[in-house]
């Protein structure tokens, strides 16, 4: 039989590849990829969905400490946020999701490959990308890219199967994992509308302002109010402690791969203050060009990830870059969580560059003289001057 | 006599300057430039207390247009934001104001120009760089800096003059202007302290939350709730109205010229909404490239105006860069105002580019076929295959 | 009938596409765009070959005026050379060629256009994009990439229809134009082979050097040993010139749009040049900022050029950038030319920034003092010594 | 007595500062670095003509591993060539001498450290700002920025002193080391002469044309013509190969840290040959968007290294960046010398992507069909299309 594994969600659209792809003789594996947003009682109910279509297996791959040291750490070393606003939750996800999934599909022998996507977002390129650039051999299937179908045709497709679960469709659509949820709706398809407060998962319930620690070594995040823990687990409590303050939600608008421009919400609280408090941090602890290369390498990187090229060999070496960026980067940044909003109050770095003994911004010169500040600025105009008599007092 | 201009601001500091340097022998034209901070009655002490010192004449320029057309124009095409938090209120008008008065130094025919600068700032290298660049022929008299005298001796000085005004320090340092006002003090000057709320000069008035609408036209703000007007008129009406809502706070950490780091609070509650609903406005209506090549180009444009660089010929370039992106940059941003915060919600323009007639980003593919995203995906992947197959398989 | 725009170069591919797409039932009318590349007698020579084919009509084009214009200007502001060696010799024809096509077809109301390019290299794109971008409701019909017909068949197919030209096959693949001439052969397929003094079109025809004076105005070129000219008629005259010293060969070994690495070897003795002669023009007449962004920009500019992104809005951008830059780009280049190379000499500019008033390099400083230069130097290294002594001194 | 550590050249200016230093009551150890230019006579000479002088010690530090292995070897890595054209030959010694010398001067305990630099040149720059950032509690002295005295001066002091060797001047002023050789002299003050063939230490030797192999792993040197030695080695025996055919001349023209423009003459053919050849490899082993970053990375590491920030913690960190993109720059380039020039003719390398397995530029499309292509363009086209229908049909 022809062995084939799905990337498998346990919605309907990948429910029904289970049943189509069964019924067209393959052999189907169904494989989840945990990159944060599943708990074991979701993963047992998919399992048992799957089997019951037809699957001849079902495996969920733990990849939250592999999502989070092959991706999440480098977005936050770059201080990532797409066209300055989305932490890139779901593009980041999609790239180790298919990674593992190829990789599963190499162990076992597969011949196929088979994803939900439609032909209309960005997933179906990160997906086919990273399966043929790993895998060119095995074949890539995609029934509902392929076959357009709606929603009730599949419905009834399962039906007459004989299948029977019921599949009514949430009003916004949820993606949730490690790095933050995108939510889309009715309203996201708009270019006007915002997004009703109950489209969020996370609802407000904290009023009350309250102050946290965030603790920083080698860029990753590493204790909260004084207590270490692995940069997940920092931000998996970071995100439970700061959800209720309804922080980090905002609305992403961007140019997807095939050309079009997308919209999406998102709710991102863990990662929009990890990553403020990290820039924080650098502002700091790194020099002027530093900070210069890093914005432009961090952004480039961000395009890139975002556009499915994670295995495009200069990401690496962008890796090797803000790695060495890093060393540096440690200390704790006071933050204040208010509703829907937080404070960065500031900082302590045994490698703070606002350091006091060379003198305060516009207050002392402990450092230099009045007449070395003159000379410094004489010579610094020199190309202006130059510039100016030349050309514009002849 | 020694004709001299002084950069004036009715403190203490320049204050001490004009009986100085008129001890000194010097002729001291006092000279104000009113970038959108003072009122009338505020440039009429000014001037009283200036002949009282002894000046020869005092006079203000109003230089709010001037400084909206040439810098604050530029800084909402770019979306400039330093260290993407500080919309550099204060960098912007120091350039502006260096620029009206050597101007003003040359028409009047003078030798001399002074300012009260201290050695340890930004702001002495904005001055004097301008100076000589347009200027060099003109001396450059800075007492402030050049005798490093404490509050103290220079009001001893004043008074051993005949001079009995009081100038009681104020607690913090305020410097307001029409795109943002800073505020420095005592926490300012340490990496871990936040401002307190009393320290802001606009205090929270309104907690109802409104909404309102900005209207751009080639990337300038023209209207506020429907209502056209000048772009200075809109930066001034809704700072009046979304300052009510203690919003765009935050406080920027620097490099500053003089290589050391600063910090610094800040209020610019216009600024702030003005460059976010701009930038949302871009991603809708500019091409990705458009997109990836303005946060470059503003960035640096940002940066060489923060350092003093203005007259730096690559600043015309750019600024001529930026000129042309904004030609479909129009529309309506729709904003909801929040104590603290802003909501951008969406927009509406004739030139929005997410377009429903090609599709919907991952719902429908009306433009394209599956079999046309499939070989999209198969071509966008040969770089990637090519470089596995060579120097993994081998 | 089914009127159709074929672009038509007089070769095997598109003498088979006129046969081929008349038998079809189109009506086909042949145009050949001259970028430089044709004199009068090829076109004529094509027109009676494209008739006797069974062409409807057969126009050519002039565009070498708006090929100058509209691209090899801005080649020439941004010193563009891809990879550091290219000058975009045929990629930039390409997008001009392509223009004008489709200009055409809307014209006289065609509802299809045809190409004979392959489906393995960039033209195919450039054409397409442009195309369909411009004009998506014409529709596009490739008979050579769909049908992949080796040159044997297109014989054997027009035999068996009557025609009886000569299609002998030329070692090499010659595509001249304006702005230089490709080469490609059995060696360019290789890595490590050279192409043969014999395959470039130009031979070495002058070994005495010579000197000449190349002048620019705005940073066009616009006269050659002082006699001035439009560009177009300067750079038909120095590579009349420069061709005869075999100046301005080399090979371009690239990344193709789709994919693919592709080599091809080229000459083009007035783009090397001219390209060159402005750049110093410039070392001596632009501040360094403007080179540097120059240099990032010019570099982009020619990279989406080559991949066919020509009407992406940024493109036009970036020119009002570069137009900007060539203010001050006048003066004389003075060039020795040799056999199969040429030196520059030196350069006389009235904008020229390397002025002695302000001191000598490494020989007098008549514009600051020593004191100045350390106190510059004091400064300067601010930031580093802060750095040195919190990170390495604890 | 105050310990001084001297810069020590062997020529006329440091020379003078020994005595002149000597006479103020310095315990003068005079030190030399070799960067690639000194041979043993050399050094012999000058270490007896710095105890004649007076000195109390004279060493000469070996830096010319240091000098490839700290800097010339990113130099490679990046492609540098600054403003296109100039190895940074000088600027990239200074810089180890100068962390030679403060190191050597902290080993002993100096309390200063002095060198000859004017004060109208880089060096100075590059000299004291690594000495103040190194070791800030160490002072600096120059003689020759400081009393601005003319050779004559000079000439006249040392006789007074009892000094009587003879200082002719050179016509041409001449910094040889491993990365070239800069050339200075009348002519290079003007921006209009060249320099003669008789300024060049290298003279044409060799007319017939040979071929040479220069063989790369991990993007450094490693063999020529077959023969393994180390980068060093291979810089050195290159270098004597192929200035027997005057290659690499050429003039830079820059600017300065100081602002001014700067000219000078320079010959440095081992350099030319390798980067031009290194880059020719990575065209065929890196991607895309690697050469893209290496580009803009490799310029900008020049322009800091040019200006004497090589202490910058981003140098560091573009080391890492540069380093981790080399793995695969390995393999042979085929190069052939001819009189003043040099053809790279080709490549091999296990990692060549230009690989015939997936199809030939322009020739065949294996991996991939017509309708692929087609779907490819058609996508890749959807953001161009979509914003001419908004934008240009309204």
């Amino acid at each position: 039989m022809k062995k084939l594994v799905l990337a498998y969600s346990g919605g309907l659209d990948t429910s029904y590849c289970i049943k189509h792809l069964t019924e067209e003789g393959y052999e189907v594996h169904a494989v989840s990829v945990n990159t944060g947003g599943f708990d074991p009682q979701e993963t047992q109910q998919m399992e048992e969905k799957a089997l019951a279509l037809g699957a001849a297996s079902y495996h969920n791959i733990d990849a939250v400490q592999t999502f989070y040291h092959k991706v999440v750490k480098y977005l936050i070393y770059g201080n990532v946020l797409k066209n300055n606003t989305y932490p890139l939750s779901v593009s980041a996800e999609r790239i180790v999701q298919a990674v593992e999934i190829i990789s599963f599909a190499q162990r076992i022998g597969a011949l196929y490959i088979a994803h939900g996507s439609t032909g209309a977002g960005n997933d179906q390129v990160r997906f086919d990308m990273i399966f043929q650039t790993l895998a060119p051999q095995i074949g890539i299937i995609t029934p509902i890219r392929d076959q357009g179908l709606s929603r009730e045709a599949e419905i009834e497709y399962l039906q007459s199967k004989g299948v029977s679960y019921s599949w009514e469709k949430a009003k916004y659509s949820i993606n949730q994992g490690l790095w933050g949820t995108s939510v889309g709706g009715a309203e996201t398809l708009t270019s006007h509308q915002p997004l009703p407060e109950s489209a969020y998962p996370s609802q407000l319930m904290e009023t009350a302002p309250t102050k946290i620690e965030l603790g920083f070594k080698n860029g990753e995040p590493v204790s909260l109010n004084g207590e270490t823990d692995s940069p997940v687990a920092i931000i998996q409590k970071l995100q439970k402690l700061a959800s209720k303050y309804a922080i980090g939600r905002d609305i992403h608008v961007g140019d997807t791969i095939i050309g079009i421009k997308g919209r999406v919400g998102f709710e991102a609280a863990a990662p929009m203050i990890i990553i403020k408090a990290h820039h924080l941090l650098e502002k700091h602890t790194l020099s002027k060009w530093q900070q210069y290369q890093k914005e432009q390498q961090g952004n480039f990187y961000g395009m890139l990830l975002h556009e499915g090229q994670y295995l495009d060999p200069v990401m690496r070496n962008l890796e090797a870059f803000l790695d060495d960026t890093q060393k540096t980067v440690e200390g704790t940044v006071h933050i204040a969580l208010h509703p829907y909003r937080f404070e960065l109050e500031g900082i302590a770095s045994e490698h703070d560059l606002m350091n006091a003994s060379f003198g305060s911004y516009g207050e002392e010169n402990k450092g230099w003289s009045a007449q070395e500040a003159k000379g410094f600025i004489k010579i610094l105009s020199n190309a202006g001057t130059i510039y100016n008599h030349v050309n514009n007092n002849s």
